[in-house]
């Protein structure tokens, strides 16, 4: 009941806002548009990408039902139920799902400080409570914690979680709970959450990738899954390398924070294909300034990606 | 207008359960009124020893309504609303002061990745929109960030904090923000989050302490503050010697959680004192095991502490 | 003059002791045959596999000479000058040269804290009184720091390092320094520390491995590099499962430090197989238990790996 | 036999060096002179402030054998044996010995990763084999380990160790320390490192304190540890505050190293009240430039402090 057919291709969506900081429906709703176009496997909103950090109970309810009724049965969309404990994240996920998401992700208690089986057990009273298949997500560098991965297969044996979201970059581990999956049978969807070495996560034996950069070029995404599917490895490095060169954008924003800089880029690049009509982001956070757009367009050119629009408004 | 009396004994009052994990009112409101007989002079609900991130909405109102009315006006209360980000801390800065805080205590964010001015843009934002006077809360073991001190005196001179729970353990740092701060005119109140320094802490210029252990021992800490208030600094390590003895207890479940260890003292110690009715602590969070709660009994007999009731049920 | 042609499996030879503790010069000659016959391109004799932290000067020195003696030509010899600053680093790179050794690994400041700047003066500094190649070591566990890939490319294109030996195990990092190097026309050999994910980082576009595991079965590996650089990737992979489920020897020491789980293991296990007479670690370290070695014989058993001396003298 | 008197202020000395490079033995000499006149208890050469990650074999010995002539019986001269494992630092410790100091500072492993049991082990090897008496050196922001309060008091109490230099910045870990010592009979002499919060350490229990700042005011200290050791808490604390103001001088480098922000602020100071003839650092470190000494310069003028000298070729 639990199980997920999940797999692939699995941006994180962005949350679009208008100038004044309301969340921006109309883009959110081109977003996905274009997500399910490109062949996406699944979308997942409310994720570290889509700033739920930000949004308060109102915006998170409004960004799910908007991502649902725009992917219209395309493509499945998971929600994040990002909160600081069980009781807290079950709140969210009656929310979510009364929105009408597919499945939940959602992260070990964050504030509290919880040993091995205190974390166990809140993925449990989670899973208890959760009628949507269950994703837990391991991103130790908002969370501080690593999801041990002996504990991730038991859950998904017992029927807790349907799969993993591995933003944790510990490629060693992901390779034990790949090998601890596979002996036990493969009760897990393992989705890594590094967008620049999915052809090397996927050789590894990962079953889908959530890349930020999806956003911005979900087709180099779409391609690069179907070469690593069916064997043709150095086509899907080649397709990496390429996306790796677009990643770069993330980088232009010297000395700003993490959200500034990384989500930011995508908004920026993503308001300059014409796919958002604002780069605004959550406040506090500002978006690019002038100078790391500018790099940024420059990367997206330099990469061929430019929209049509784009294309015809600037002199080639 | 922002500016706040509210120095010396501010414990975090834990929140009891019941057994079945539902709060227990009247064993919070029996705290509240020890720790205001005993001379304390404010309440600190919802910290972290509050076990806040593991209470809901419905439970937090509910804790502040009860800590509140148990007070009865003798003691100001603060409620920590403790969330995400600003306009997430904000919903909770409503339902506190709905329920009668006297003032908030904040952190920087959580699970965002800000940078130093996006935090500063943070605790404006929060202090815009909070009616009542704001501390900043610093404790970088559970938010994972540290507040640098000449932004909390920026924002104490502009009137958007009253003062700063520092439970960062990082005196040097504490003693640059005394300084700092008595430059600037002291627009900030300085309170120290570590109960086992208070005496050093205040000859080095903190205006008073949020002990954990004030919930187990309120007593001593009223006798502490007053000794180092007066200059009787031999006094003051005496009895924080004693003090520190006592704090012990938190050392009796080796390899257990933080919370579990911790709090889980308190409240041990608490439910053998008679001030609470069990010692249940939040889900997924097991209390003290048998061992560890007869090692912590040992230590409160070896340090003088003893409920007339337990004195008279046990064998001297 | 400073390039390097050195790339492909180059294990970090182990330290065989004596039970008192001395170094046990002929198990270490034939650890080196071993590899050496196994196919292997290099050695890197002194790395922390090679336990260097806790070798003397003279220990240090003999290691070295022995290595390059027992290679006897068949296979260049790197040497770990392992020490705090550039002037201590470069009293060891006499030394190993002295020995024989064809090229050194050297890692960013210890104890001292530097910064970017410094930290590249350092490398700049070995690297002018380094008359043989010189490897960057990028291993964050022990030294606490990361390598900037594009100082590492700078350095490359300057001729002070020949390559990177890199454990950090930041896979992200890897790819920016592949992709790097590659636009400024490849001055650097890229070498992973990760054994356990050497089919994705050669896919990603490393040119080798340091294999800690290599002591224990140098074939494996040899095997799959030849299967990467040959394009079979398919192959690559189902090598480095089997070699990932070998690997798992290093966790049968839980609570132990990672010295004695990690470097205790590979020797345990190559006793186990008659490669080195002792599985004595350098002091206070101490070789795995028996509980943990009859787990590590498991494992070996389970993959297959048996020498034909333990083969005979137990029962099937 | 191990036990030490060595208590009260015990600068850690800075190495002076030429512009060339060279130990300046000359300016050592003064610096020590300066010192041991001004009342200082005992010298600390080859610390961190001395800069001995980045001295060679010879110069530290140059070092030591220079402080311990220069001091002439008037101080006792403890030294450094700053290396990665007992073996080492005891070839370090000999040299030491040879050059006539009087007592050694050791640190847990360096580089090696070694759990509890190793790193007890670790001390004890460099205790069997250590003339004088030797203290541990608890500084995890370069060793990256805490040392554990009850080995260092078991250590103590078997004669292993005399003495703690705590610069750790963990005060609850100090009390914890000082509590367990006063209880074991006081085996061990605890210095803290921490040189502004000399007050608040000596009021919670401290028998002394290492101040890399005392090279620049030994007055101050030894003023400060007299009004401590009298109980005059007030006047300690005044003097600290002003001890304090001046420590500001070593965040006049932002964006620096911590050696050259910190250890160049000491060596800028000196140079300018005409301690040392140059402000020289280690290579790859530069010395503060020269904003960074005018802002240092204001802080010392600020404070009072002025050499004759310099008083009188700068205008008032």
């Amino acid at each position: 009941m639990r199980h997920s057919t999940i797999r692939g291709v699995v941006p994180p969506v962005v949350t679009p806002f208008h100038p004044d900081g309301t969340v921006d429906t109309v883009s959110l709703a081109r977003v996905v548009d274009h997500l399910a176009d490109a062949g996406c496997d699944a979308l997942f909103a409310l994720g570290s990408t889509g700033e739920v950090a930000y949004l308060d109970r109102a915006q998170r309810a409004l960004v799910v039902r908007t991502a649902v009724e725009a992917a219209a049965g395309r493509v499945p969309v998971l929600a994040g139920a990002i909160d600081m404990t069980a009781g807290r994240v079950l709140e969210q996920v009656a929310e979510a799902v009364a929105a009408g998401a597919d499945g939940i992700v959602a992260t070990a208690p964050i504030y509290a400080r919880n040993d091995a089986a205190e974390i166990e057990a809140h993925f449990r009273a989670i899973g208890a409570g959760c009628p949507v298949p269950l994703f837990a997500y391991d991103i130790p560098v908002r969370v501080h914690t690593k999801l041990d991965h002996t504990m991730l297969v038991r859950l998904g044996l017992d029927g807790v979680i349907a799969g993993v979201k591995d933003s944790s970059g510990d490629d060693v581990g992901l390779r034990r709970l790949v090998a601890a999956n596979a002996a036990a049978g493969s009760p897990l969807t393992v989705l890594t959450g590094h967008e620049v070495v999915v052809d090397a996560m996927m050789l590894l034996g990962a079953d889908g990738v959530v890349p930020g950069l999806g956003n911005v070029d979900p087709h180099g995404y779409v391609r690069l899954l179907a070469h690593a599917q069916a064997g043709r490895w150095e086509e899907a490095r080649a397709e990496q390398d390429r996306l790796a060169a677009l990643f770069e954008i993330v980088f232009q924003s010297p000395g700003r924070s993490g959200d500034a800089a990384g989500v930011g880029a995508f908004k920026a690049a993503m308001h300059h294909l014409g796919l958002i009509d604002s780069a605004t982001m959550a406040p506090p956070v500002q978006a690019p300034d002038q100078a790391a757009v500018a790099q940024i367009v420059a990367i997206l050119d330099a990469t061929g990606l430019r929209s049509p629009a784009a294309a015809a408004t600037r002199p080639a």
